[in-house]
C-alpha cells in the first residue's frame, strides 16, 4: 500500500514554483466555477503523525478563498456530540452545496486508533471501515467531491521529522507525548492503515497516498490531486441531469397492508379507559428513559388523513412537555436543500433523554419522492440501505426507534377528505394535492408495501396500525411505545 | 405585585369548558394565520414552583398544532453552551418567522435565583434584568409576539401543592429537594420576583400575573392572554408596512478618517520581516490563548477593495488551521431572514479555544442596510445599541474582539477597480453593484464615521487601518491582533 510513498520523491524549487503557481490560479478559478454548482468539496487529509496534515490544511486555505473553506478538526466530543450518534459531528458539518472543507481526522481516526491499540478486534475495525464505506458512497452520490488524501513518511523519516520539530522552540510543542507513543507502534499502526485503505479505498472515492518526506513533493501532489477532483466536478456539473421519472409501482393484491383487519374498534368507554392506562405507562416510562439517558424516536407515516395527528397528540400529552418535541416534515429550507437529503433528520436527533416524534419522515424518499419523481431512480433505489443504516446508528447509540403506519381504507379516507372541506377550522387541513395523491392510491400503497419489506429491521421494526378506527389506532400507537420502552428499558 | 394574584379566583368547571372551547377554535385559527405572516410566537412562562409551569406547556401543545410549536426547558447548560455567552441558547432556539416557542425557564431564572441566595448583589441584578429588557425589546422590535405570563401561588397555596403531589405516587416525583428548599425562601423569593417583574414589565413586553391556585382559572386566563396577543399579531400583520427609504448622510469635512494619515507605506524589505515578527507573535499568542480557554473574534469591515481579503489571508497564516474559521457575510439563508438579523452572527460564535474572522460583519446594517434602505431607519437607528451590548456579552463570555475599518481613498479605489477588471482571474471580485456603491462613497464614509463613533467601546474598540498602502495595512493588522492578545492574555 505504502511502497511507493517510500521511494524518494522530491521536487526541486523551481519546478516546484512553476507548477503550484500554475495549480493555484487553477485552484481558485475551480473554486469560483464550483461555488455556482450543487457540489462541495471535502478533503479528507489522514496520514501518519508528522506527515504534516495541519501544515497542508493551512497551504489549502491560502491557496483557495478561504472564505468558501472551512477546516474541521475533531478533537474530543462535545457533550452534545456525546449524546448522538458517532456519525453526528460529521453530519453537523458537511459544507453546503458550493462550498468545501479539509477534514484534519475525520470517520477513520477512532477506529484505526482503537485497532492498533487492539481496543477492538477484527470484525469491530471491518464494520467501522463498512460504515466509513457507506457513509462516504452516500456523500459522492450527494454532489460531494471527495478526495481522500493519505500522507505516508517511512518510519525513519517520521522521527527525524519529530526531531527536527523537537529542535526549534518554535515548533516542538507540535510533538507531543501521544506522538511518540503512536511512533512506538509505527509498524502495527502502518498495517492497520494499510488495511484500512485496502478497503475503503472504492471506486467512488480513491485514496491518494503521498509520499510527504519532502514538503514541495506532498504540497504539489496534494495541490494537483484536488485541481483534477474540482475540475472534473466542474466538467460534471455543465452535463445536463436526465429529468427524473415518476414511479408508479401496482400493488401487490395480497399484501400486509391488505391483510390488515380494518375492522377493529374499540368502544368509547374502552377506548378512554385504555388510553388512560397507557399514557401512564409512557409517561412513567419516559421518565425512566430520561433517567438513564437514553433517548426515543417515534416516526410516524401513513395515508393521507389516517390520523397521524391525533395519535401524535395523545402521545405527546403522555409526555414531560419539557423532554419531547414534534417535527412535522415540510418542504426543506434551503440550507437543507444544500446537504445530502437525510440531513434534515440528522440535525433534529434528540440528546439523550429526550423524545421526538417525526410527523412525516425519511421515508418521504421512498414514498412521495419515489412515486411523484421528485428524485431519480437511483437514488431512491439506495435509500433503503441508507434509511436502514441511520437507523442502526441511531439504536447503536442508545435512541429507541419506534415506527408507525397508520393505514386506512379509500373510503374511510374519502369520508375523512369530505369532513375536513366541510368543517371551517379544519379546512386548511386538507389542499388539492391530498386529492391529487389520492388518484394514486394504488402507487403509494405499492411503494408503502415496498417500503415495509426493506427497511422492517429488529432494531427498528414498524408497527402496522390499523386505523379505521381513530380509538382503536390511538391505543394501538401508545401501547406499542410502552411496550417497546419497556422491552428496551427492561 | 401579586396581590391580585391571591384574591381567590376560579372558574366553575361548565364556564371553563365553554371558554376554553371557544378559545380553542381561535387559537388554532390564530396559529395558522400567524404561520403565513413574519411573527414567531414565544410564550414565556415563568412563576412560583408548584404553579405549573409545565403543566400549562402541555396545555398549550394541545390546544395548538405542536408541530407549530417548541417546548424549550433550560436546564443545565451544555459545555457547548458553556463555552459561549450565557443568551447564546436563547438566540439558538429562537423560533423561525411563522412558529413558535413556551419557555419554562428562561434568561430570568439565572438572575432570580442567584440573588434569593444572595450569590450577587443588587448591581449586578439590575444589570441581569437589563439585560433581559433589552433582549427583549429587541425580540418584540423583530416580529416577536412575547407573552410573558407568570403564574402566582400564595405561599399557603404552594405548600398545599407540594403535598397534593407528594400524596399521589404518580406525581410525587415531580416535588424535589430543590422544591422544599426554594419555598422555605418564599418571602425573599416573591420579593425578588416582584423587583424583577416590576423592572421588566416594559410596554413592549409586559407581564401578566395569573392566580394559579385554580387550574381552570390559570388555564383559562393565560389560554386567552395568548390568544389576544396572537389575534393582535395577525391583524398587525395585515397592515401594510410603509416602505424603507435609503438614508444617505453627508460625511463630515474633518473626521476620524479623513483624518488618516494613507501615505503611510512600508517598503518590501521592511513589510516582509515585520510581517514574519507579527505572525510569529500571533501564532504564539493563539496558542495561549487556546490554553486559556479563551477566543478571539476579528470583525473586517472597510471600503470595498480596501484589501479585506489579503488581510484576512496573512492573519489566517499564523494561526492554525484547526482552529480559525473564516466566515464571509453574504445574503442570509432563509432560515436567517426568519429570524431577528443579529442571529446569522450569534450561531457562528466560536468555542473556546478557536478564532472566527469575520469577512464583513453585523455592521452591515448600519451601513449597506442603511445607506441603501433594505432596513427602516427605526431598525438601524436602534442597531448601534443592540450591537454594543452584542459585543459586549462576547468579551463577558471571554472572547476577544478585535474590529479594522479599512480604509483607502477614492482615487486608490479606482485603481484597484480597473486593475481587478484588467486581470482575467480577478475579475470575479469585482461587480457592478461595486461601481453603484462607489457612487455613493460619501454617505457610505458617513455612516461609517457614525458607526465608528457610537460602536467603539472599551471592550470592542475599532481600529482604523491606513490601507492605501496594502503592506502597511496587513503589518498593521497583524500587530494590533498581536497587542489586544498580549494585553488580553497579560
Amino acid at each position: 500500500m505504502f511502497e511507493s510513498a517510500e521511494v524518494g520523491n522530491t521536487l526541486d524549487k523551481k519546478v516546484y514554483a512553476r507548477r503550484l503557481e500554475q495549480a493555484r490560479v487553477s485552484l481558485l478559478q475551480a473554486q469560483a466555477a464550483l461555488a455556482g454548482t450543487r457540489f462541495r468539496l471535502m478533503i479528507l487529509v489522514g496520514g501518519v503523525e508528522g506527515g504534516g496534515k495541519t501544515e497542508l490544511a493551512r497551504h489549502f486555505l491560502d491557496w483557495l478563498d478561504p472564505r468558501g473553506l472551512q477546516v474541521e478538526a475533531y478533537g474530543d466530543p462535545s457533550s452534545e456530540e456525546d449524546e448522538r450518534p458517532e456519525y453526528w459531528r460529521y453530519w453537523r458539518t458537511l459544507p453546503a452545496s458550493g462550498r468545501g472543507s479539509i477534514l484534519v481526522g475525520s470517520w477513520y481516526t477512532r477506529p484505526i486508533v482503537s485497532r492498533v491499540f487492539k481496543r477492538i478486534g477484527e470484525g469491530d475495525f471491518d464494520r467501522a471501515l463498512d460504515r466509513a464505506n457507506d457513509f462516504e458512497a452516500m456523500l459522492v452520490r450527494e454532489d460531494t467531491v471527495l478526495v481522500k488524501l493519505w500522507l505516508h513518511l517511512s518510519k525513519k523519516e517520521q522521527k527525524a521529522r519529530f526531531r527536527e520539530l523537537e529542535k526549534d522552540p518554535d515548533t516542538a510543542w507540535r510533538v507531543t507525548k501521544e506522538d511518540w507513543k503512536y511512533s512506538a507502534k509505527y509498524d502495527r499502526f502502518v498495517k492497520v492503515c494499510a488495511a484500512a485503505l485496502a478497503k475503503t479505498g472504492t471506486a467512488a472515492a480513491p485514496w491518494t497516498v503521498i509520499e510527504a518526506t519532502d514538503r514541495r513533493w506532498r504540497n504539489a501532489t496534494a495541490a494537483e490531486t484536488v485541481l483534477a477532483a474540482m475540475q472534473d466536478a466542474v466538467a460534471r456539473s455543465k452535463k445536463a441531469v436526465p429529468p427524473n421519472a415518476p414511479d408508479r409501482p401496482k400493488a401487490p393484491k395480497v399484501s400486509v397492508l391488505t391483510r390488515l383487519d380494518l375492522s377493529k374498534t374499540l368502544g368509547d368507554a374502552a377506548h378512554d379507559e385504555k388510553l388512560l392506562k397507557q399514557q401512564a405507562r409512557v409517561a412513567w416510562l419516559t421518565r425512566r428513559l430520561r433517567k438513564e439517558g437514553r433517548s426515543l424516536i417515534c416516526a410516524f407515516e401513513g395515508v393521507d388523513a389516517a390520523g397521524k395527528g391525533g395519535s401524535i397528540r395523545r402521545l405527546l400529552s403522555a409526555i414531560d412537555a419539557r423532554s419531547a418535541r414534534v417535527t412535522a416534515v415540510a418542504a426543506p429550507t434551503d440550507e437543507e436543500r444544500a446537504r445530502p437529503y437525510l440531513w434534515r433528520f440528522w440535525r433534529h436527533l434528540p440528546r439523550l433523554g429526550h423524545v421526538e416524534i417525526y410527523d412525516r419522515t425519511w421515508y418521504g424518499r421512498v414514498l412521495v419522492e419515489r412515486v411523484e419523481g421528485f428524485c431519480a431512480a437511483v437514488d431512491w433505489k439506495r435509500a433503503y440501505r441508507e434509511i436502514c443504516a441511520f437507523e442502526e446508528e441511531m439504536t447503536e447509540s442508545g435512541i429507541v426507534v419506534c415506527k408507525f403506519w397508520l393505514q386506512i381504507s379509500p373510503e374511510e379516507q374519502l369520508r375523512r377528505f369530505k369532513s375536513r372541506t366541510q368543517t371551517p377550522f379544519k379546512q386548511y387541513k386538507i389542499t388539492p394535492e391530498d386529492w391529487r395523491n389520492r388518484a394514486k392510491w394504488d402507487a403509494y400503497q405499492a411503494a408503502a408495501v415496498e417500503m415495509i419489506e426493506r427497511t422492517g429491521t429488529p432494531y427498528a421494526p414498524w408497527t402496522l396500525v390499523e386505523a379505521e378506527d381513530k380509538r382503536w389506532a390511538r391505543v394501538k400507537v401508545l401501547k406499542t411505545v410502552a411496550d417497546r420502552l419497556e422491552d428496551e428499558l427492561g
